[in-house]
């Protein structure tokens, strides 16, 4: 049976599980799964320092722009395009997490587009609740207010830098296929549901 | 078995097939099914014409806002958004497109709240195709650039309406449990995933 490569691309709020959602999806769905890993793929092909890469990534260039030198920045992110369309070149099946993924493949592939979402209070309790948010503590104790804060932080950072690479607007309808609150059906039922979708488009 | 009321409500963007979605949703799931016709229910009740109360449906109020005195669209409004929350009141499960629907039932009721739309092009083929779209055109022929304007002209409505009444944004995310573009499933698979929703949300 002859089927087609599903590519899902995922981009979220922070705190709404989109990440989960996307790795668990791919597993659900026997495909491969990129998100920051990515970084170092993208820039060992393309020769960029992986080390000084890491500390650019997702982050806009802000005052850094220049328009006549591409910045670190700028470079990654060709690197990062390059890479992401390559796999699509290669007939590769694959769920992504960020890096403007839906407005990188927009023309280049047929891509399921996800926008996860979560109200405020339930990103807070996520935050608070999964070691995974904790990496910047320092042995701190993660309250709401700090958790509050993190979301509000990260989700400024991942819109400017969407704003800057994407055609899109991060979480308009207008660059996305779907879109959907978490906590409408949970992590499990979300990854369900996307799952029958992408069996569905992709067959 | 106890189960709970099904309440669902549908914004939607013109010629996206949501009015479609909101009533095979509505008899796949056996429930009652709201739109437009609710202006007259409402109406009746609350003593409104229900002749003028045709012509002053779902348009902003405009000019005749007056900071003091109700005006014909406010009044209806009010009688509409009572009628919706008595129907909850009621214990009753149904499906409503528009009518600010997931703003008038926020607080009072924990429904499902979708938004249906659909990229520009497949709109305007809607449009030309259906005939239920083509009320307006006196005996002529609906061509791509008469169903584009209708178009535009009809979401400008329904999004000054929706900013005057409501407390969210039309389309956009904050609002609603979910936003999907009905061209990925098509009208029946769109419907089917969302009666599947229902169903898990609400046993």
């Amino acid at each position: 049976m002859a089927e087609r490569n599903m590519i899902i691309t995922i981009g979220r709020e922070y705190g709404s599980g989109g990440h989960e959602i996307g790795e668990k999806l791919a597993k659900e769905l026997g495909i491969n799964f990129y998100d920051n890993k990515l970084v170092e793929l993208a820039s060992a092909r393309s020769g960029l320092d992986a080390n000084a890469v890491a500390h650019t990534d997702e982050k806009a260039p802000g005052l850094f722009v220049s328009g006549y030198t591409p910045t670190l920045s700028d470079q990654l992110f060709y690197a990062q395009s390059d890479f992401i369309r390559s796999r699509v070149a290669n007939k590769e099946s694959f769920v992504i997490v960020g890096r403007c993924s839906n407005s990188v493949l927009y023309g280049y592939a047929d891509s399921l587009d996800v926008f996860i979402y979560a109200p405020l209070n339930k990103r807070i309790q996520r935050v608070i609740d999964f070691p995974e948010y904790h990496t910047n503590l320092a042995g701190k104790e993660m309250t709401a207010e700090m958790a509050r804060k993190e979301i509000k932080r990260c989700d400024k950072a991942r819109l400017t830098y969407y704003q800057y690479y994407s055609e899109f607007r991060w979480g308009r309808k207008e660059g996305y296929d779907i879109l959907i609150d978490s906590s409408l059906l949970g992590i499990d039922g979300t990854v369900e549901m996307l799952a029958e979708i992408a069996r569905r488009q992709f067959s």
